[in-house]
């Protein structure tokens, strides 16, 4: 291991990431801004900014110490050892160094509960994972979250969107490295020989989600959002992130017309760059024509037209005519897929096919090369593809049969087991999680408590503030069955709505809640899952093995 | 494919299986059999006999034509091809002709609801598969099930206990073909150098367990129960399936005694019988050192006390003193994972670490070579090495290192694929399923139903057998929010319980409950479930593809 190049690198990480920190300043200046709530806090804004340029202070000068110490690194090569390295510890340091102006900031996840740093941890990892998920439960109230932090999470959505790795490649230029980095940074298995160039490539799809942002957030402003809005919500659905400045997400609005866009511009989110590269060069047929695209639109359309059949034949609120079913059931089935988050309706609340379509739907995410989460459509292909085959050569062993994607035959003999493998790590981190979080968190997040003589009793609802939100169920008993039942549930719809990048889940993560109500080390381990599926799994989990820190 | 052979050889299964049903008809003589129920409800008894005398004509007669139809087959080779093809027919052969008896025995699901032939068909393969799970709501009133068909049951049990095709090996006697048959049948991947002739061990097995299931019974008869219950507990233990004759399963003796015996039983019988084998013939050595023995008695020992620890600190009624717990935890535990399904607590209504673990427990079944179903502790094992050393080989991809299972280095290129392959199909089975049961179940089983103006309201109790049953809440609206919420967790259980060949699940297919409930069609998914558990899934589904019937 390289440790001065190391240094050098992540040296250059903390100095970025300190800059980037400037975008948000504007917004803590009353009157600058275009202001949506009635008085400006001033003094929250004026801690906020102390709190941001403080979090600078420290960013620098951790960079400079560490470019400092790995300053004789110039040149070196770096190897792909070292690539998973700097692809892990950034993602680590990037979420220390992002919660900071979060925390300084005094922001309160409830009225009289400030944040922890786990709480700004956890902030931070889901903007620059663009998972979107959130601990605070009332982001319209500027005394509680300042207009800088809002705008901070975003921009981390921004930031987080491309990849921060892949930033580095077009920006910083490690030359023959570019190449090691991307293949662990870049979503999804390689399936395009892709452009010479590796930096040359990184610039082109900077260019366009950049392109892109500025597109969307420019027709926002043209349907009625403000500045503010127009561009934290440009962030969050380019980025497939989520986050939003409202407590009721996108769906305040109440807009078909922003609804629809929003819908188009995720699902051009959650399609391979690559194929967009082409759009933008005037190929449009080579988007048609991909296979993962066409499944990825296949899915969204049958799961669609799934959810809008189940919803109207249980007569559900919000399907009562055929064009309002339509406009909130794709909504959430292509905020899902594309792992982007947002809501217009709580899908928590439709039938039981529409949970668990949605739960299923997680685990499915985005095409490879998009910003867009989960295990990948194309993996999905490839899996339904290799198990096919398999059964076919349990029973004829002989004939050797080759895998094909979109007609062509793939003959890397490492991609059957290689997608076999991600699956099989994928199902253990997820049932280990599940099984971690039920030990772990105690029933008073369901809000039950134990009394003294053992019988299970309702929680105050004061003591938690994930049950700030009125709960929908009217007598005691009727919550302590209905919500202590759901546990199971409820934690294998917040592993996967984490580790997958989402954001919202069921039960208490539903769309119209958050995760403010788990205890400090269930959030740690949210943070763990949402930078292990954000990385791949494999960049992260190979920090964890001893053998990986041994010199050459 | 070779019909004539494939013909000759499902008609020997056909006479087999019509010829075991002798061994119900002495049940349905009063007085000769120990009656425990007052007054012997004669017409129900003979209506039984004629089923019974019907099912064997129609055994006969079919077996007769099949055996006629492959006459010219005799000396034709058992290639691996119909070794597979006979496994799969005769496991959906045994099905139907085992269904038979208990459809024309006038068996009575609930009181004035007769057994349809579906239902009869999964009690078929529920017992062939010894899986346990049941439909039948009462089966302590001789008015609804008469003792030949309970008795039959629990017989079924035993006939594919070790194996319906293992007897094959060893009484029909497949010479050559054996070994091929055996690779199918015998569950878990093969790890030790098998005893040179086939048909031999066969016999050895056979023996082992025969033995151990008539040692269990008179055991069982020592500790007070009639040899009518002996006989079917026995065969329900050492089978690790889970048929009882009363309602409240093994529960209803309320004997420490009883109970200590059984699970020292159902681990026996979860353990490789090459292991038994070895301790018969005075080498136990053998037993102590195995790997996958040491870690299913740990993985045992661990949950035991999990289940134990989180119940006594939730203080749950039979986890009050540290006997009982023990008595109880390890009892649940035990049953799960030897995927028995025998009840003496309700762990439905644990705490949720207790139904989360027992939900996962299904899922790690016995050892290889054992009459238990799962996926079997050695892959698990073999699972979690393999991920391991992957995650290893992912920053030093020029090291090689081999996979060692109990310090042996295993050579075997395939090994690693092929348990890959199995856990991506078991999860790629078990996720579609679950989809398909959530969207074809109604509402209703789980007792709600829309009203004409789509709100949603409590089923009048006597719609549904499943509901005989009083579940444990109180209000109309209660029940409406927790027993709907849980569709899609018992939904998972109930695929879990059968695709492992367990039994009892969460939820409404929990240990005081049962399958009764279930529509049509989903026990039709059922008994699909249990027949590809049990022959551990490749060779039923090869079955479904069409080139496996082309002729060579």
């Amino acid at each position: 291991m390289n440790f001065a190049l190391l240094s050098r690198l992540l040296g250059a990480v903390c100095l970025l990431i300190g800059g980037s920190m400037v975008f948000s300043l504007p917004w803590a200046f009353p009157g600058l801004a275009d202001r949506k709530f009635a008085p400006a806090a001033d003094a929250v804004e004026w801690r906020a900014l102390v709190g941001f340029l403080a979090s600078m202070l420290i960013c620098g000068v951790l960079g400079a110490v560490l470019r400092r110490l790995g300053r004789g690194s110039r040149g070196h090569t770096l190897y792909r050892k070292e690539a998973m390295a700097i692809v892990g510890l950034s993602w680590v340091m990037a979420t220390i160094l992002g919660a900071m102006p979060i925390y300084f900031s005094d922001t309160y996840i409830a009225p009289e509960r400030p944040i922890t740093f786990v709480e700004a941890m956890f902030e931070a990892q889901s903007g620059f994972s663009t998972t979107g998920a959130t601990t605070l439960t009332d982001l319209e109230n500027p005394d509680l979250v300042s207009h800088c932090v809002l705008f901070w999470r975003s921009w981390t959505h921004f930031l987080g969107g491309l990849g921060i790795v892949v930033l580095f490649v077009a920006i910083l230029g490690q030359g023959s490295a570019g190449k090691a980095m991307m293949r662990a940074e870049m979503p999804g298995p390689s399936k395009e020989g892709s452009m010479p160039r590796m930096q040359h490539t990184a610039l082109v799809f900077a260019a366009i989600y950049i392109g892109l942002n500025a597109i969307l957030a420019v027709i926002y402003l043209a349907e009625g959002m403000t500045v503010f809005d127009s561009l934290c919500h440009a962030f969050g659905t380019m980025a497939t992130g989520g986050f939003s400045t409202y407590n009721a997400s996108l769906g305040r609005f109440d807009s078909a017309l922003i609804e629809y866009t929003t819908i188009l511009f995720m699902i051009l989110a959650g399609t391979n760059f690559t194929l967009l590269y082409f759009c933008s060069i005037g190929r449009p047929r080579r988007l048609w024509r991909d296979m993962e695209f066409q499944t990825f639109v296949g899915i969204i359309a049958v799961v669609t037209a799934g959810v809008i059949f189940f919803g109207i034949s249980n007569q559900d609120e919000k399907f009562e005519t055929g064009g309002s079913a339509l406009r909130y059931g794709m909504f959430q089935v292509v905020s899902v897929i594309t792992t982007t988050g947002y809501g217009t309706a709580d899908f928590d609340s439709w039938n039981n096919f529409g949970r668990g379509a949605l739960l299923l739907l997680m685990f499915v995410g985005g095409c490879a090369g998009s910003t867009g989460g989960g295990m990948k459509v194309i993996r999905h292909i490839l899996f339904v593809k290799i198990l096919r085959l398999e059964i076919e050569r349990a029973h004829r062993p002989r004939v050797v049969r080759l895998l094909r994607v979109g007609g062509q035959a793939v003959d890397d003999p490492d991609l059957a087991p290689g997608i076999m493998l991600y699956f099989c790590l994928f199902l253990a981190l997820f049932v280990s999680s599940w099984m971690l979080l039920v030990t772990l968190e105690p029933d008073r997040t369901w809000g039950v408590v134990r009394t003294s003589d053992g019988a299970a009793a309702v929680a105050n609802d004061t003591d938690n503030p994930a049950l700030v939100q009125p709960p929908v169920i009217e007598t005691p008993q009727q919550r302590l069955q209905s919500t202590l039942d759901e546990k199971l549930l409820d934690s294998a719809s917040a592993v996967a709505a984490t580790l997958n990048n989402i954001g919202p889940g069921l039960g208490v993560v539903g769309a119209t809640k958050n995760y403010a109500g788990f205890s400090q080390p269930a959030k740690m381990l949210f943070v763990w899952l949402m930078m292990l599926g954000r990385v791949e799994l494999f960049s992260v989990l190979v920090l964890l093995s001893p053998n990986f820190w041994r010199r050459h």
